[in-house]
């Protein structure tokens, strides 16, 4: 068991206010962090890793994790820390570790006989399945896409829209007209016209995955692309605002502007058509790049006006996290996206859609051998169901406001360290720039060894992804540290 | 519950041998199929399907199965109809429905943590995962590759073993340089040199996945791959054998050859460098064609010769349906495959290899958010070790063995139908060919309302993939359905 250390820096934090009551989700969660090594990770965590990494890649491994003593915000270490964790799997537990609704959902028989009897689903679909989608990843649909088609990640999520947005242009361009025996013929070759030359749009510094195709619109990081063949399929500029964001209202306008205008003039350059349009609300890989609802309508309303599907990568943003369900309910849209794509925090993964010819006609082309995994849309389902029942985008967005608030003090007394604070009105999903990639390395690592463990994206820039069950006694916990780490930069 | 039907065909079958007692593994098993409905899809199936459909695609659907009421080789309907199973949600069901070994793995409190902690396995691995990968995954390894990287669905596991491969010959060729400037910024326009100009070697017919780029190594059938954008990489032929392989052995011999030689000339002619030439043991979507040892021991020395990873892809052919654990096993190669991957029966994913050079050393290259989960990676331990506990690899060469024998005596009495029988000491890894696209569908739907579900591939062929735990009894229930479907065609 976990015992108290007197050196945790923490200890005083747990003394000093009468806010570090327990969670009120978690009765049994630490009050505070416990770190019991002189290192993160500590001795037992690397010989674990050593060994791991005799079988199977370790280097990208921050720690290893000890799941059966992790709780609630609390993320246990092989040996004993407990870190309150605000990185989540990068970005994929909900609901908090041994969350007790899914501990009840994993035991349940249904659970049980999906787990066993994993399906076809397109082929021998299960009497309960509409049940279950309907329970859950359907009853937390975004506004007018009653549809969906479910993958297994959210890299799979994004090619089987993509390729929905293909045969969707493809269709609609060959009207009544069947396949000529050119296509039938050249694309056995992997050759047009049978082969789609078509392509599909996506942003500067966007994330979508890195399968061959997704990757091909992942435009985030060098390393993540080196070396791997791509599609030539282009990219338009996303907007870089500049922060406070009511300091710079009309030079960001302009910058909206901007490339709405060379979107455009993308979209009309194309010598290929553009099948489909990929966006994430939040450029979060690429580095928690926000945009305004007044950009976002422009994209919405080029695409109509261009004929182009119009995707929203909600992988990392839905779920609740942005303090609405789905991110892009912030926008406001005059019509919905056409497609949105979810995974991570829904465990389960797959696209939204409206349109039903963005479903082919013929069977065995939007095909694979599971099209999905019951089991995954089971958790989704009590996810879904806890999230609806503890409201728990309301206390998301609350306890971010409070958080983004408290942060924009703390970080505003180091300007040469930080700055670009964002996430204003857009729940925990929070993130700043450090000085360099030097200072924001050491905050990361300085993070952890006083327990908190947080995570990076973009070139310099620090994101916070907590759990929903996040509460205002963490971020105070967490705010101490980051003063803490700060101050003795 | 299910009533015995007089009308059930198969009652006679039931009561006029002594070989039709209770199944050894399932005692709750039924005896034969037991057909309630005057077709499949029943009443209640269609009504399911139909209800499906108008929130998921149902163009694929056989019918509506209730995997409650399924056990061992049977899969019950919607419409309470029992089936015997030799399909098993194309070839991933390895040891029968509601498995009591699977069933306890399920129930596991590793399991329910796995579940309900799923974890972003490169960052923050958990304390047991290689402990799992050992007991499972790993002690299943094929001889001479003891790495596993895991991933999700056997097009997943082919993609990232295309990267593994791409990005091993380039810092092969790179040597001890780092990154260009010139492949740091043409990468992020999807430009050579940054993105690479490689390619991947495949088989006509071959079926590897429908993500991009397994898609543009499959050749199955064109409807895989219409209106898809696909890699302009290069097939080469795969042999067609005749049978009986014994009356063909000079022909068949000069067709390898002829392959062999095609390969080399691909290969020697390519303006392109080929990373990895990827093969199936069997062709199964293609069609279940097979070669010799002696073709892929060709293959593998011509892969060793020109400096191409040997992918062999056994995400279907794996996990002891041919009557060896790998399928690759029966070709005695003289040096391992570099990768083999994974999937289907083994409900967990990904690729075994030996060179540590075929993961690359810098941190986020293979890589995404879960790399695997743990969760599947239990079910395989599960799976692995019943299926070493009850010897099934020698109990399905036997069971194969003689149901092959059989096969050949019955579908020898209608050589205007069929023909091809194939898969001799090859377990139950069958197949054959009817003589007609009309035949092959009219003897799966006269094999479904008789009570067999049963499976196609290929332009008119009908492969057989059952469980891991199909007996003699249940061959003769297939034999005697298949001779009356026959007779009455």
């Amino acid at each position: 068991m976990y015992r108290a250390v007197k050196s945790n820096p923490l200890k005083r934090i747990a003394t000093q206010s009468k806010r570090f009551v327990c969670s009120k989700y978690f009765p049994e969660e630490p009050i505070v962090p416990t770190i019991l090594s002189s290192h993160i990770p500590g001795p037992v965590s690397t010989k674990l890793n050593n060994e791991l990494g005799e079988v199977y890649s370790n280097s990208a491994t921050y720690f290893v994790a000890d799941y059966f003593c992790s709780i609630g915000n609390y993320i246990s270490d092989a040996d004993g820390n407990k870190l309150l964790d605000v990185y989540c799997q990068i970005s994929s537990i909900p609901l908090g570790y041994n969350n007790p609704e899914l501990i009840k959902a994993a035991q349940s028989e249904e659970m049980i006989s999906a787990i066993v009897n994993r399906p076809a689903l397109a082929c021998f679909p299960s009497t309960n399945y509409k049940q279950i989608l309907e329970d859950g990843i359907l009853a937390a649909a975004p506004a007018g896409l009653d549809k969906v088609w479910t993958g297994l990640s959210g890299s799979d999520a994004n090619e089987m829209a993509y390729k929905a947005a293909f045969m969707y242009a493809h269709s609609k361009k060959r009207g009544e007209n069947g396949f000529t025996a050119e296509e039938l013929k050249s694309v056995m070759e992997n050759k047009t016209p049978g082969a789609s030359d078509m392509v599909i749009l996506s942003f500067n510094k966007a994330f979508h995955g890195r399968l061959f195709g997704s990757l091909s619109t992942t435009r985030s990081k060098e390393i993540h692309k080196l070396d791997i063949p791509a599609f030539p399929w282009p990219k338009t500029p996303f907007p870089q605002l500049k922060y406070p964001l009511n300091e710079y209202e009309a030079e960001n306008k302009a910058e909206e502007d901007r490339c709405l205008q060379e979107l455009e003039s993308t979209i009309k350059n194309s010598s290929k058509k553009i099948a489909a349009l990929i966006v994430e609300p939040v450029q979060a890989e690429g580095g928690d790049n926000h945009a305004t609802p007044y950009f976002f309508q422009g994209v919405r309303d080029l695409t109509k006006k261009h004929d182009i599907i119009f995707i929203v990568d909600e992988v990392q943003t839905g779920v609740g996290a942005s303090g609405k369900f789905w991110a892009h309910e912030h926008w406001n849209l005059t019509s919905p996206p056409d497609i949105v794509t979810f995974s991570k925090k829904f465990q389960a993964a797959g696209f939204y859609f409206g349109n039903p010819d963005l479903q082919p006609k013929q069977p065995y082309r939007q095909f694979n051998t599971w099209c999905g995994d019951p089991s995954k849309a089971i958790l989704a389902k009590a996810i879904y169901q806890e999230i609806v029942k503890s409201d728990l985008v309301n206390h998301t967005a609350q306890v971010g406001d409070y958080l983004y608030a408290q942060l924009k003090a703390l970080l505003g007394k180091f300007p040469d360290k930080v700055s670009n604070l964002r996430g204003e009105n857009y729940g925990t999903f929070i993130a700043w720039d450090c000085a360099t990639l030097e200072i924001r390395n050491q905050v990361l690592l300085s993070c952890r060894a006083k327990g908190v463990n947080i995570g990076g994206c973009g070139d310099a820039s620090i994101r916070l992804r907590p759990t929903l069950l996040f509460e205002k006694r963490h971020a105070d916990i967490l705010l101490s540290v980051l003063e803490d780490v700060h101050k003795a930069l």
